[in-house]
């Protein structure tokens, strides 16, 4: 196992955020309500076009022309569901690359469980959750709670390796230090700031980051990687400025839509 | 009718914010997606962990692990009709403490009436609303003109007493004072500021922290009570150093996130 | 072609700002659940209130009552497209002013395409859009990439008045210059900010805007350029003071909540 710590400032992190800006990837996300609107503030913080369309009629036409695409079961409901599933198929079909945020699952929530093994089954590119939802969907008894963490990230790396291992995605464990890895390599980002648990839907922003990066960088594992340690940096330096979430929050996507272009 | 001014500073609220703090309550909200975000920011704010699972399939099994649910009816449709009926029932029979924010009831609006009138019997710890949703819930001509109040607080007070005793839920009447009551004592909670009706939901998110309080603290009229009183501190703090809405926005969950930690 | 520079500093735009706040208008709004929380909050920041109530069972009701509708099709579902045929139907009955914002359509989407046609046929008082939506609604191949703009405000304006000529709504293309029409005079409204489009949300805010603008004004193309010159103006000063899109995105609401009161 060959291990990359990877941390701003890089010149391959840097090389990503610029290509990220140039292409402007258009990002197809599928995410829950209470996360949408930052992750597509991050999305376009990032250069990315977010486009948020959730009708299982439309879901499908969207895949062909998506550069990424993200499904975060977060808020599934009995409608939308099918929505999910369709989607990850057309997604498959298209070879569009595509990012599973597996909200949560493992945590004795039956339709996010079920969906998500199912979603599964359609190859994302990416899979993308906090230790307890990795070693949920890995089958684990994760201790969720809620879309909160209760597990550590380290602890989760064995079986994050295993389910890359298995599945072919690229997957990605967020905690104090983030892991991403393939099955043979792991790539360790440091950094970010503990508020970053403190304002809803960051996880899930770093979701639909990796959407967009690996939407248009060859390589997904670094694509993945550099994302993580963008949105590391921009916690970090937002976390430097600011005392309480609010203006952390603020702050997060200053630092995310100037990051590379000093 | 015993009445309590309950103001900060006081101890008791300071005990109640720090407990809160340190019990980290798991609080489930099915809440509308227009107050999503920010019910989710408060609650992170406050300590507590916000979980907005919103399937029929899963709010049942997420009653009996939560410390305290909340039910707001803002954009209940057909499809969610149900999930809230199954949820208060969910919440009942697991002895889980709820509270009902009845959005709108009483403005002739049939879906969240009658909802909100089978939510009812479900037995709520804490029914919220601005003064016209409490007429509207008690029976009265409310005058509401979409989620806003024509009425004053004062003027619900009487209902909402009434409606306590009937029902043995604390009900709570924001305004420019707050009041919450059990039905025998009324705590009058001023405070606040004006730009907290212009940013959308300020009032939605009372409800949430109110949930997260009644959660983890024994007594539901008193932290009922301390949950109005903190909100209230952080309105009228964030409007001291703001003018527009968007920094009072702001501030608000900055004091919100600090109030307690200094 | 009359053609009519709209900008701030005017009388007629600060005469329309203080009314839209005296009238206080109340606005119905069926919008998608990534810019409703800025959506209402622009609302509010105008002294307009919000109501977001998206149930087919109660958006019939509100239509009657309400100053002003909004009609964004940026998240419709296969649930939710009776709910704004329905709420179209009822506008046009009880004589509401109304708003469409077509977000996306001509981009490939079969549901918001279809939905969009059957809606333009309950006579919108206001059809908003950037050029791509305008060019698609109109027929015309525009090359949307999803809620983005590929084509420019300038290239849609001769189908934007023939759209106004043939439908007898007001047409408004959002772009570098905003283009208000109503067939047979154009308001060229410059100004706002490049950061306008990287905040989720805010060309949506615009249709509210206007909503609530159109609701309590007595012409219908004049309040559609106003709503569309305080935005600008909102934009301006905002991108003036700020860098990055979360302060930007925090300034606009402060200089919309506080133009006019001076």
């Amino acid at each position: 196992m060959t291990r990359i710590s990877y941390t701003w400032p890089d010149e391959r992190i840097a090389a990503d955020v610029a290509e990220v800006r140039r292409r402007s990837p258009l990002v197809h996300a599928v995410t829950n309500f209470v996360a949408a609107p930052l992750n597509a503030n991050v999305l376009l913080a990032a250069g990315a076009v977010p486009a948020m369309v959730s009708a299982l009629e439309e879901v499908g036409s969207f895949a062909p022309v998506a550069d990424g695409v993200l499904l975060n079961v977060g808020t599934v409901t009995t409608e939308s569901a099918d929505v999910f599933r369709y989607a990850a198929k057309a997604a498959q079909e298209a070879g569009t690359r595509w990012v599973l945020d597996p909200v949560a699952v493992g945590a004795g929530l039956s339709l996010r469980d079920e969906v998500s093994a199912d979603l599964l089954a359609h190859e994302p590119t990416v899979i993308r959750g906090n230790a307890s939802e990795i070693l949920g969907l890995a089958g684990a008894a994760g201790g969720a709670k809620g879309p909160d963490s209760t597990a550590d990230s380290a602890d989760a790396l064995p079986l994050a390796i295993e389910l890359a291992q298995r599945t072919g995605a690229v997957v990605a464990v967020s905690g104090v230090v983030d892991y991403v890895t393939d099955g043979t390599t792991v790539y360790e980002v440091p950094g970010g700031h503990p508020l970053m648990t403190k304002v809803t839907g960051v996880g899930c922003s770093l979701g639909a980051l990796i959407a967009a990066y690996v939407g248009v960088l060859d390589d997904p594992l670094r694509a993945t990687a550099s994302a993580s340690a963008v949105l590391a940096l921009a916690g970090e330096r937002a976390g430097a400025t600011t005392r309480g979430t609010g203006t952390f929050a603020v702050a997060l996507l200053d630092e995310l839509s100037t990051i590379g272009l000093d």
